[in-house]
Parts: C-alpha cells; structure tokens; sequence
C-alpha cells in the first residue's frame, strides 16, 4: 500500500488530492503530535498509522496503554474513510468497538484500517492493531467502527467560543 | 460520591483498601499524567475521572480528541471494576464498545464508570463522558465495556524483556 | 410507563400519534408474531417488549437463545427511536452491541428501550433485557445501540423484486 | 471450506471429533429448527450457517428480520469458537456487536464466522452475513463477538427448575 500507486483499488476515489488532504487533517490534530504518531500510508479507503513507544504513553505494567491503541485504531478507521470523502465533505466517528486481544508490548504500534462499507452517508470500517517487538508484527486489537460523511462540513479548526457554528450543525453532531 | 462515605453501597468491596488502591494503580498509569488526568472519586464499583483542556489533546477542530474520550471512557469502566476486585487481582480490559454523541468542546472532560454487572471472572461496567463548560456539564459519549478479573495478576510494571512474565499468562491476556 | 399518560416526558414528541405508529409497525413485522412477541408500553422515547418462553425459543440449555435476546433488545432500541420520529420518517438500526449478562432463563422475556441521545439524523438507544423467574426480574443483557433516521421512508412492506426502490435509497440503506 | 479436507489448518483442533460436536449442539438448539437454519460447514475455527427465507422471518419492509441477521452472525461466531473448544468444554457468547450495512433482502441468508484471536479462556471471533438474491451474494453486516470457553460445562439441556445446576457455574454465567 502506498501514495503513488495503487494496483488494487477496491472504492471510487471522490477526492483527486485525497492522499495529500488526509495527511494535511492529521497533521491538524494537535493529539497526533503530543503523542508521536504519524501517518504512514494512505490508500483509497486504507490508511496506516505508526506510533513508536515512549515511556509517557504506557500503563502501569510499562506496555502501551489501552486509551493509545483505542485512538489509534479509531484514527485509522476515521482516515481510511476520510480518503474517500469528497473535497467538501468531513468525517466524524459515530461509534466503534474495540476487542483488545494481547497486551500491546513492543517498541512500535502500527494501526491499519480499511473501509468495509463504503455508505453515501455512513461508512463501516475495521481497523487492524499490531505490536512490534524484534522486528515481529503481533496483532494486539481489532476494531470495528461507524463513521459519518458530513456533506460540507470543513476540517479545519472551530473557535470554541462560537457554539453556533455552522458547519457541524446545531449540536455539531450529526 | 466520595470516598469517605457511601450511603448506598450497591457492591460487596473484597479489599477494604480498595480506594487507596485504585489510586495508587492510577498513579503509575504514566499515559494519565502525561494528559493530565486525576481520579477524582472512589466508590464500590463506581469512579470518576477528571481531565482538564490543553491544546496538545484536540483534534483538527479544537475539541478533546475522540481518543481522549476513549481513553477515558476506558478507564473510567476499568478502575469502576478494579475497585470491587480483592487484593490480589487486577483487571483487564477485554473489549469496550464507544458512541460518541456530541463533540468534546469545554474546559473539563468527566468520566463517570459504574460497574453493571460484578462477575466472578467478567466484569460489565459503563461510562458516560461529559463535557464542561461555563460551568455546565453536557454528555459527550457513552461507553459499555467487558472487563477480566485476574486473579494472582500484580498490578505493578513489568519487564517488557521479560516476556514470559507468569502474572499476566503466557501471552499477557486471558 | 403507559400509553396514556407521561407525567415525565424527557423527549419532544413529534408525531402526537407516536404510539398508535409504533404498534402497527410492530403489528407489521411477522418475526414478532412468530415468536410471539408483543409490545406492551410506549411512552415517548421508552418501549416495553414482552415474550413469553416456549420450547421453540430455546438453545441446547433450555434458555431463550441468546438471538432471541439480541432480537427484542435490538427491537426496544428501534421502537424507542420511533416514538421520536415524524409521520413521515421511519428508523434503521445502525449498529448494535449486546452484553450477555446471565442465561435467559425464565417464562418470560422483557426488554425495555430508551432513547440516550434523540439526533436530527442518529439516535442512541440503549436496552435492558430481563428474565422473568417465579415473578422475580432478573437482568440478562443490556444493549447500547445506534440508529438512523430516514425522512420520507415508508413504514410499509416493500415488494422484494422491486430493488431499485426509492423509499430505501439506492442500495436500501444510508 | 469442507468438513472433510482442510488445507489450510489454521488453528489447532483440541477435539478431533469437533465437526460432530458443533453439529449435534447446532441440533439441540431448537431456535434454530423453528426458523430453519442449518449449519452448512465446519472447519477448524470456521463455520457457515444457511437460512432460507420464509415471510414468518420478516420485518416490515418484507427483508429479513435484523434480529435474524443477528441470531445468525452471533451463532456463526460460536460455533466457530466451539470448533476449537476440548470434548469436554463449552463456549458461551460474552458480547457481540453486529453492524448492519444493507437491507436482509433475498432467498437465503449465509453467516460465515471465523475466529480471529484463539485464547485460552476467551475467544474472539467474527462474522460476515450475506443475503443471495438470483445467485449473487451480497454482505448485509458484520458482527464482531467475544466468546467464552467454560471448562467442565456440558452442552447438554438444564431442567430449568434447578437453579442451581453447577454446570453453569452459580449464577449460570462466567
């Protein structure tokens, strides 16, 4: 899976500049940077996201905390349905579930979510986390989650002191 | 609810400690110092989680990150069911399921976790999320969560070259 | 909770004959009749189903096969939605999530739904199942559910070799 | 996928009589003779269940009833657990979430669930539901479960007037 070129490409691309509109996004998520994560992949309805360890980011038995791996593979459902947005459209995530199967131990986090369902409106995506520890990949988590187009809905920054904002509707939830 | 008094103990506590406990495992969740969180009450089978704004948590709009609510919607459920488990076990979180219902926008996050259901081995506890602002608490997620008592299972930090550590099982899950 | 009077009306009714709707759309799916289902209270945003047990509902213990559970804790989740809904819109479960809690063992089965978050577009709903021993309820599940509102979606049956029916939208979902 | 040859073992089988096993327990459960499903195949890890449709199954919309979908999906995630469970354990379903992507709608409806993570004591599998209409399969949802395995419990009918049945544990669940 990688920017350029892509054999397999399962969904119908809405947004040309995709790639380069999903990277700008997580680039704006101030958590993304505190925590060190970085997009790694972006594919039509995939992406790949990478975290390497740091002692702040664990739980009290040293392995990467729970709430990471959780944010992680939401992130990778949110940008794996994002690449499929138009230019005009955002993404929220509705819900998601996440079965935690193996403590995540390793030096590297890698999370890789894909589009199941492609929805004019809701999109269903999986996500896929792994640990990495001496070079070897051991899956950690899956999650399952519920995504929404938001049709003209921008994705840059609110001010928090204007609630009415418009462009996330008048709760700024679906 | 505090810690002092509970009027309407709906649990039976194994571990008379239980709350200096839950506090102290809290304490070495390095990920919550490094967002900031407290635990802000203790009571059988219930607590609740404090999580003050700072712009390293948002998002690409400026509200906490959808992982943040997770993270503390996570261990608000888990430290709900750590606080009913005896002194010699611990708590693993096997699943949690999230519908996020309005965005995080304020100054304070509150997680509330309750238990639903004190198994012997499986643990059902929920968490609402609720986000503060001037002064007023609007409900922002809510979570169901599917938790493990261990038993024998130490709750301090392991060597992660260790991998065969015996207190977690031979793959550190259930 | 009755039909009749709701001194604690949580949720803005939009539909003055919600309950008289929500009772011929249950009326109309036959899998209720089969098993024997009924719907016993309505208020706005709050459903009551019952099911008495017969030997058809079992699984290999002789308890309500945990479908039969997921069945009326998904159903109470969607007519809980529905009370909500205008004349002219119907509801989809979107997603659902079912904790087993006990066995099913009883006469009878009760599930009762409620909205958690009334949306313009997307509804939470939440359902607690019960097993009635001896008269005695017994909690054996809770569900936590979403669901989606279709303006201008018909109640009625469709006619199954009509596939490109409008009512649905093109593929008959969101 | 076949009962006879597996090529492509992936799990290891703790009963070599597995396929009978899933097979006669399938039988006791007399929910699934009322609605008519049957389990077409089972493989280590891995099993299928067919259901033709008949009105009786129906929601109002004429498809496929979502708690059909569901009982299905989550039986398909057990047995695909059992497969794998020694001849003298069981498996009990902790939780499942199913999420709904197109209307149940056609002449037959397939769940394929395959395990995903083989633990010890708890099993995490999945399962896709497909609706065939003039021969083309479609996927209408997916269902992500959490299962667990109980050692020393039997398959085997309980008299339901005996509470206390140690088979089950006290309360009947983990």
């Amino acid at each position: 899976m990688t920017d350029a070129a892509d054999a397999d490409v399962k969904y119908r691309v809405s947004n040309p500049a995709y790639a380069e509109r999903v990277r700008a996004s997580f680039g704006r998520q101030a958590f993304m940077g505190f925590i060190g994560a970085e997009i790694a992949e972006v594919a039509p309805g995939a992406v790949e996201i990478r975290l390497p360890y740091r002692a702040e980011l664990a739980q009290q038995h040293g392995f990467f905390h729970g709430g990471i791996v959780g944010t992680i593979a939401d992130n990778a459902c949110g940008y794996a349905s994002f690449s499929l947005a138009d230019a005009a459209s955002s993404v929220l995530t509705v819900e998601y579930k996440l079965n935690l199967m193996a403590p995540a131990a390793g030096d590297l986090l890698i999370a890789r979510g894909r589009v199941l369902r492609p929805g004019r409106t809701l999109v269903v995506a999986q996500a896929d986390v792994f640990a990495v520890r001496e070079g070897r990949e051991k899956q950690v988590a899956t999650a399952l989650a519920t995504l929404m187009l938001m049709a003209g809905m921008a994705d840059e920054p609110h001010d928090q002191s204007t609630p009415g904002n418009k462009s996330l509707g008048m709760d700024g939830t679906p």
